[in-house]
């Protein structure tokens, strides 16, 4: 079955307690497609600018990622973002964000492209993420992530687009602000209650949660000693979902939860090195080798 | 197969979003053999004032909580403690300690408990769990608890009784403190190297983890979308832990951790009400179906 990805595509200037990086690839369809392609063909949408040197995506095509919606954006420049993490590296502080070329994105899905099975709209406006949806012809499992400023200054649309995706990817803090409930069990009840089938609340360290109609599933991180750069980590989780998911799979709540300790085991490879070179040193088998192992950390 | 415990016997008052209590019946040992009386017989050690009215533990000896090692000190009053929760409700904020005749505890292990196979050491000074291990002849399985002011001002002795017990039982920040290492799966691998054959952190609404030679173990907490008062979590998670795995099993990791689930359902029925009225109000049925329950919730 075949896997879309519409988000963005940057560069990253990181500071973390391992060291400083500067001009790394990163973006959420960058990492979320290096992460799916452990699993599935993935097709890429996005932007960048013309200073963008096309070399840096050579990899790509071998590993299955497909860049034909990757769009050149005459005259503009890439996305550029720069943050710092401390001390429990939960949360990343925003040093610097220049647009360029996603604040004007306006995402145009090839043609071949429009009947993909399965769709992860990454975080961005949720007016773009609607217009995404309305150019596919055959979504079968849509996941949408968001984040804090789209709940708090895009309720209508973010409200109006959650009726019409299958799944909702968000962190614990966006669903308190999104439900306005403090527990995170209420939160998540709550949010099903706003149209998704199946919410899932990543909690960083802690892992994450599942919540549809008449289920709970509940996953701890993979144990990690050392956290080098969490820059992705969201995005390599829903890589390692939906990648899983799309590889000829039924779409259950089984095989979701199964997609769940992909997306863990994806997630803990990418925190383990700067920018996407944590993610792009996996490959299928070693995704297989981690989530053996997960199960033993998680079984009786 | 027989359980000790020594520990705390208070009066609390408390105060949480839920509402505020006073004189509730509390303490370690009192949280401790509550829960653990679910699933097999508690031999309580501990020790109270001479304002305590014995009819407060009436119920106490037909839930097979055997008090003969309760000691009434002549003269003294009860121990008491005053907190607050808000909030996320992780920490207690400690209002008021009135030490009273938990300061100068000396506890006597009566003999005809001495030959306890399983031993829950509550949080007291280390000394002071030192002096109880000395009096047990036939010890098989020995949990010991400890605070951030023992780590603090008593490492030696701690350290000292670390070499001597099979398993410590201490939260995330303890576990940090003790180790002096931020990332958890660091720190309890570290604590490992000070002698206890198990370590279990607690993470409350975060699970807990266990670590052994060769194992390690990740388990979700219960989800609750209220919880009234956490006073006891801990104590009343060991309870369910130490009481499921004395009930004539043999001690392997395998037991260890299904009593881990046992604890965290026990612990999930203690925070439901306030001070001990939660976990009073369990019996071994209700703890098995709410076990039975939390399996699907981490079950593929």
């Amino acid at each position: 079955m075949s896997l879309l990805v519409v988000g963005s595509i940057a560069f990253d200037d990181i500071e973390s307690p391992s060291g400083s990086r500067e001009n790394l690839l990163g973006g959420s369809a960058t990492h979320f497609s290096l992460a799916a392609s452990s699993f599935a063909p993935v097709q890429l949408v996005g932007a960048v600018g013309e200073d963008f040197p096309m070399e840096l995506t050579e990899g790509w095509g071998p590993r299955g990622i497909n860049t034909a919606g990757v769009e050149v954006i005459e005259g503009g420049k890439t996305f550029r973002w720069s943050g710092r993490y401390e001390g429990d590296m939960n949360a990343a502080e925003t040093l610097k964000t220049e647009l360029n070329v996603l604040g004007t994105f306006d995402p145009k899905v090839p043609p071949k492209f429009r009947g993909s099975e399965f769709v992860f709209l990454a975080n961005t406006h949720p007016g773009t993420q609607r217009k995404v949806l309305e150019q596919m012809t055959n979504p079968r499992f849509v996941l949408a992530d968001t984040m804090n400023l789209w709940i708090e200054n895009e309720r209508e649309a973010l409200l109006d687009l959650l009726k019409d995706i299958d799944a909702l990817l968000l962190n614990d803090e966006e669903a308190r602000m999104l439900s306005g409930k403090r527990n995170l069990i209420a939160a998540g009840q709550a949010i099903l209650d706003l149209g998704p089938k199946v919410v899932i609340v990543k909690k960083g360290e802690h892992g994450s949660f599942l919540f549809s109609t008449y289920q709970f599933f509940a996953l701890p991180a993979y144990p990690l000693e050392t956290v080098v750069d969490p820059t992705g980590a969201g995005d390599s989780f829903a890589g390692g979902l939906m990648g899983s998911l799309s590889r000829g799979r039924a779409v259950t709540i089984g095989n979701i939860k199964r997609g769940m300790i992909y997306g863990t085991v994806t997630a803990s490879f990418a925190v383990q090195d700067f920018g996407c070179e944590g993610i792009s040193a996996v490959d299928a088998s070693a995704a297989e080798a981690r989530y053996e192992e997960f199960l033993q950390f998680v079984s009786l």
